[in-house]
């Protein structure tokens, strides 16, 4: 898109170089995708393992580049690495990259848990105390993520999820606590990833739904981190119920929230607002959001749905679960730690 | 498929005549297609009000009759009587039918409440007092079935969601009464019926998720009532948000039951497995459903799929909302007032 | 449904039993599901290699049974054996079966073609010149099936498109003969079997269409062969292009029909209409087939779309690729082998 | 998106304004999309009938904007004028916006047939034979768009057909002229625009497939004054079958070319390869074309997949139809006749 304008803004400045590790998966296709047409970076690097020296164009011909996939062997000549690699892969490799002055952000859960023994339980694997990055979610952290040099994307269901919630935690209404927190999420089957997986195959996810790891999914100790308390002793009751239904991108959050009273949703409504002002991409809607909505863009749409009498309130929050849950939010936190706009290359 | 039975019933025996009062929707149309294989029952009329005098074939091609639809005049010609009418609609019809002696099965909402009060506020219209008919969930109402000459057939969502929490409601655990239910369920797009609306058109509803009347769906009173209670001073805290997706079939609901302590999966499992033992359409399920493994089918299937330890329980059940949560539970039925057995011509 | 049948079969006479080896693919299990409700025969085995000790319902869980799979070892203890394989694995089974006194109908590609050479050529494999059953279209070989102890099954693709050319080819118009078809078929992604495949990811194949095998599919040789003629030097040219679209069942066919001279599109239907007259699943009609119209039945439902006045005329043709395509039409061919009503337990 | 990047390409230069009528549909609302974020127009007014006075967001939240829509009356203020109207409202309106120097650019099928008597047979409407506009493919016609004020953007299907065709008939090879062209294409169902039909409701469509107008779509002729020659007497035999199946977007195009005499495959890509040389959005790929591949990209796929030795030829070709099917293509028209470069704002 427009490499004459690229050319003209940039006189006399050299635009950062881009890399990605971990390129051939969906969310480092999106990621290829918004990095092409981002006005204000240059990628350079598509590095893939298992697809290493095919051209990007045979496994993903939408995307307008000529690159090769090329195998990761510990290069640092480009100024930013996004790591879109499976969980556990960038442990080692995110300090190598810190060392070298490269600014990191990585799609994984491997430094998203402050506590190892949290780690341990959900990912089934041990790690170091350190192995922390500062949790990146932008509409609760940024000022976090513009002093760091190597941030941790969250998670999709944690994006949609905590985002949900999070005013009504981090900044309580007054005698209004949130007491518990029940929720059900449907995901679309891209995040399971590019998978050959017979149960995720068309024929077996058309016409179905299918729940999995109810209480049990890894996002559980991130959103709690997230808001402030942990799994081992939750400051309110929390349970979670991932789902995949038959569409390719999105998450779709019902929050079941138990608040101390009754609050109205004009009230919550206004709070959200509020605690959302100064975040373009979160959007508090007075319509019932849709995965259409949101589908392709980097927003996260929320809307106060039912308060009742006794304090029993639902919210609804819907992602697209590439986009502000994997690629989009990556590339927001990278403008975020350049001095960029928030929303450079994303609207 | 129930070869003692036919012999039975066949010999010397003139087989029970039905007709279909509201046969041109998808309710219509399934009971069309069940009653058609029905062993035991002669098809005679489909009535269809705006498709009177087109052949059944026209609009549903797969089924294997020769019938037109036909406008209906009052006739009282047949055994038994289907209605899939619009809400309301059946309000008058049921008392002539049933003075006539006929067995009336209703599929509408207009005969499920027993609160005037209540049906005024949830379907905005008011009815008489006694417009009510025992309330034919068989897996709980068996024997008011058997007696019964007419009887009003529950709701899709109600039925998926009852039979998932009756038995802790019905024969609680000791100390382990139900304390609140937060419920999401997903309904498959059939469930808004034959209709034209743009939100509901395939380039609408492809890739896409959506909400509605959360906490306010018309289902929320006659659940309570079957679980011993009611909307306005419930015995538990109960919030449900329904949700289409897309997928034609099917209703898949999770539940999040606050029991008063801790109560361990299996025995929960085993709680279920007894309370439904005479049941042949719930099943208790070790592993997690799926809509695929109840779609075309009558089966209720039913997952204890997460207990924590601060008595926070997960739930999760699914039907076929056109078989169990309409016109096979309707078929049901009928067995269970004709006195055959309760799954003749639906397995 | 045939009550008149059950009384005569049922009337002191024992249901041949029937056997299903390779019962754990698509195919299997929907002819298990067809021979479970099938009045007059009973089924006694379901064999598969891959799955053998897991309960049929740990895979299927909406078939209502509570069979097992076992590894086949050569029993010979039922009366009937479908074989439902991939491609070369019956060639050694079938004669064995066939020795042992046995009916067989092979759903496999292996007996079908009569020209070893085109065998070799379209499946990759030599296979033996007396490797040939009869080809078992029940529309077109009744009889032939009617005689047969053991006959090969046709392919999906080969039945949708043989069928709605057969009337032009067997029974020419006057001066009308086929001079060339190009045809183009949409299969449901069921069609490429239970896999895992990426490609069949619903992530890939949700808002997808794909082409592939163009003019090289292996029904090719057994459609020409149908039609009384060859690939090596047909008597009319014959182009194939086989798609994949978002759909689970299904064949759609669009037949481009070359004839040498322009035939009215009421009379190219009355001659069809006559050709199948007695083919209770062959159905002519006067709208535009759907895939709707015959999903989860035995239907070919063929439509005479255009005939312009070059002769050049368009014909559609449907069904499922499961049943008519699959399971329903071995069904068929072993009704007609015992003797039963074509339709028995299919309708 | 990047407005600082407009500011700065600009000084010294108004960026011209564009104005959408008819904005509210599906190819509205995409032209809507791509003018939002092109970098050298500045999109000021959108005109919808219907939907004057909600706001743009309130129909399409994923759209980044406040606008409004607004009735059209006649204003003539901004430099360009989009026209997605529904067939036949645009012939007095381009006119209008001619005479007061604007570019236009019609999505219309009204200004498309030079022949009066080919429309009135496919849109059963009369028209002036002045009705006509230059053919804006810019594969073909790039240079009279190029001269043009304004211009007649084509129809979806025939876009994808044409360009599969064209280099055949435009430039043939040597003794192999074009004798006849069986044409499949498959569309996805927002090419029936935003629509509350029963028959394209979701739980009609999905799973499904249905043809329609079978050698009557009203592209027929587009496509064939297109290749130089007319319905009428064609220089060669052509039928098209269009189709819609459960996807969104794209079209799926399956041509059968019958060419005089044999050419081997790699021939034939040659000829495309040199012939669509200086069209960037003509795409000729070794490997089979997918939806997936051209879904949201302004790239029209093409490949031949089959060359037979009696000259039967298959060449599949596939688009997006809301964008290189109408809005993308509309604004590739724009740039050319504003001499910007093709692919601006499109890549």
């Amino acid at each position: 898109m427009g490499m004459q304008c690229h050319k003209k803004i940039m006189r006399g400045y050299k635009k950062p170089t881009v890399s990605i590790i971990g390129a051939s998966g969906y969310s480092g296709a999106e990621l290829t995708k918004i990095l092409l047409s981002h006005p204000s970076v240059k990628l350079e690097k598509l590095y893939a393992h298992t697809q290493a020296g095919k051209k990007v164009q045979d496994i993903y011909p939408s995307l307008d580049t000529d690159a090769v996939f090329e195998p990761y062997n510990g290069e640092t000549d480009t100024d930013i690495y996004f790591l879109a690699l499976p969980h556990g892969e960038a442990l080692s490799l995110v300090p190598q990259l810190a060392e070298a002055g490269k600014l990191v952000i990585d799609l994984s859960g491997d430094f998203r848990l402050k506590s190892p023994k949290e780690h341990s339980k959900y990912y089934k694997k041990d790690k170091d105390p350190d192995a922390v990055l500062p949790y990146a979610l932008p509409e609760l952290f940024h000022d976090e993520i513009k002093q760091a040099k190597a941030v941790s994307n969250p998670g999709c269901y944690a994006t949609s999820i905590i985002l949900g919630i999070a005013p009504l935690v981090k900044k309580p209404l007054k005698n209004a606590s949130v007491k518990s927190v029940n929720c059900s999420a449907i995901s679309g089957i891209s995040g399971a990833g590019r998978s050959g997986k017979v149960e995720l195959s068309f024929s077996e996810m058309s016409g179905n739904i299918r729940a999995y790891k109810a209480g049990k999914h890894q996002h559980t100790p991130e959103i709690l981190q997230a808001l402030d308390t942990d799994t081992f002793t939750p400051s309110f009751s929390f349970m979670f119920t991932p789902m995949i239904a038959p569409l390719v991108r999105g998450i779709y959050t019902v929050l079941n929230i138990q608040l101390e009273k009754h609050i109205p949703v004009s009230q919550i409504e206004g709070h959200f607002t509020d605690f959302y002002r100064s975040a373009p991409f979160a959007r508090i809607r007075k319509s019932m959001p849709e995965i259409q909505h949101v589908a392709y863009t980097n927003f996260c749409d929320i809307h106060i749905a039912e308060s009742a009498e006794n304090g029993s309130t639902v919210i609804i929050s819907a992602i697209d679960n590439l986009i502000k849950g994997a690629a989009g939010q990556a590339v927001q936190n990278m403008n975020i730690m350049l001095g960029y706009d928030e929303t450079h290359g994303l609207l």
